[in-house]
């Protein structure tokens, strides 16, 4: 995407203010490495201070107006783009009022990477019955990233952790929403929009890509559901003579111990939770989401607000610093690459 | 169930006898240990003789006409209750002619338990599509056990290893039909069969019970499906107040990680995949299939036929033998309580 040879920073959401972002947002600038990209955040650098003192944490704050201020700073403070709350904000308890802010950090976030002075987004978790309240019409994250972003392509969700990277087929919609959902398109669109991701953004020249069936053992010919005979495999096969790499509809209990993870680099499911289970099983904190088939690059924590211990000190920043650093990687992949 | 300090031995099954079970059984003896209960296998002597003979693995074969022979024998040979088979077996290609015998194994060894002549039923994995060109007009191996037992409870499947058990509250069922059939009736039944089965057979004497919800988030208050608010949580808050611990409907994805394990003894899920995804993703070889809820104690491995390794020696007794110990302690479990 960018040519120069010093990669722009990435720009780190607010996410909800009453959850651990804050916190998070800290102590991933005190934990990265020297491979990680600079990055800024949008967020209030009054709040940020606070938390800091408050949690003993000794980060450094630096307030910043313009992306372009940021690789600078970042080896000595953590560069904040300003962005006002409007209530003061209590831990664990959200307030509806501060929504417009919540929002606004994604749009400062996702523009600044549209106008070319941020190579990335990784954004914070939100609480989305919080912005409802204040008007947000979207089911997730993704789909408000996907509208911000105008594009063509529908979004497709990644999670990765060391051992596995799955990719579920739909996402917000109940299990029977999620049956009927299923179509030629969508499945052709998310094992598309996944082979050139892992092309272009993690460097596999060739994706292997496994795709599970829909009911229990995938069916088996037919006896428990046909799904996988009148929908999904026949759709396969035409990936297949494309020449995507991708198997039969395989029964989703068998596709994710340690051997059978060696044979495929993603697994495409049918719904959210047959893709979730086996990953957050795997590793519940190191879990990155992805959202592949934006114009741009955005990786996010794969947990929640977990108001239950913001404000604590208690945040674990696993989560944000493999979305920041799987952020770094793809962001020079693609500068590589292009 | 008995009274006497020496528990009966236990029944094991043919299986396919195309599949690995024979195998299996032959190193399942050599294998176990001294707390292991002596068991009994109904197959057919010769034929066992020949693949312990092939694959040099010099297991003694004691044929014996009752199952009152077995624990005499066990010591020094594996004792056979004889199986007749109506065709030479090939391994990897199942005949249906051997239907029969299959079924016949099954039958017989569950006799024993119910004359008292065994204290337990393992069996062997079975192909139910040989089965079915048979006669086997059943789903699976637990439907055809319950039948059997003709017993007024209804069966009910967990399947266990060391960091988890998991009960799937509908098993062999298209997604589109499990989502159908979650009613009252099967809820309550599968939760108290299981409740009084962890008392029992397990020695837990206030079981914690994990329920999922269906949906993605369990549907977070309705906006991805109503199934947990109209069906699931007013049955666990009934539930409840009858003492039996159980949670509210839980997001399957993050209830499987070593922290939420900690919190219960059995995870209660809505359909078959989003129990057997999180087990097999942990533990894949060393699974058990415990079928709860009938007259008379029955384990099974967690796995199939494995036609493509039959025959050559590499098949792994893990799943076998942990099905026997499993079955082994629960014997001696009720035997200690009754």
């Amino acid at each position: 995407m960018q040519n120069n040879a010093r990669p722009l920073p990435l720009a780190i959401t607010m996410g909800e203010p009453a959850g651990i972002g804050g916190e998070l947002s800290l102590k991933a600038w005190q934990q990265c490495s020297k491979d990680t990209l600079p990055f800024f955040i949008v967020d209030d650098p009054k709040r940020l201070q606070d938390i800091s003192e408050r949690l003993s944490l000794d980060v450094p704050i630096k307030k910043i107006t313009s992306p372009s201020e940021a690789s600078s700073s970042f080896k000595h403070a953590l560069p904040v783009i300003e962005q006002e709350l409007y209530k003061a904000v209590s831990p664990g308890i959200p307030d509806s009022l501060n929504g417009s802010s919540v929002l606004a950090s994604i749009e400062r976030s996702v523009s600044f990477v549209q106008s070319g002075q941020a190579s990335a987004v990784v954004t914070n978790p939100i609480n989305k019955s919080v912005l409802y309240d204040a008007g947000f019409k979207h089911p997730g994250h993704t789909e408000f990233l996907a509208e911000l972003a105008s594009s063509d392509t529908a979004s497709v969700m990644m999670l990765a952790c060391k051992q596995l990277r799955v990719v579920p087929i739909t996402i917000h919609l109940s299990l029977t929403e999620a049956i009927k959902a299923l179509d030629e398109n969508l499945i052709v669109n998310t094992i598309h929009t996944t082979n050139t991701a892992l092309k272009q953004d993690f460097g596999i020249a060739h994706p292997r890509i496994a795709v599970s069936g829909l009911n229990p053992h995938a069916g088996e010919n037919g006896s428990m559901g046909r799904e996988e005979i009148d929908i999904i495999a026949p759709i396969l096969d035409k990936l297949r003579n494309e020449g995507i790499n991708v198997t039969e509809p395989l029964p989703a209990d068998t596709m994710f111990h340690a051997r059978a993870r060696q044979e495929y680099d993603v697994a495409v499911c049918m719904y959210h939770d047959q893709a979730l289970i086996p990953i957050k099983t795997l590793d519940f904190d190191g879990g990155v989401n992805i959202t592949l088939g934006l114009p741009f690059i955005r990786t996010s924590p794969d947990h929640g607000t977990a108001f239950n211990i913001a404000g604590k000190g208690l945040a674990n920043p696993s989560s944000l610093l493999a979305a920041i650093n799987m952020a770094s990687n793809m962001v020079t992949k693609r500068t590589l690459r292009f």
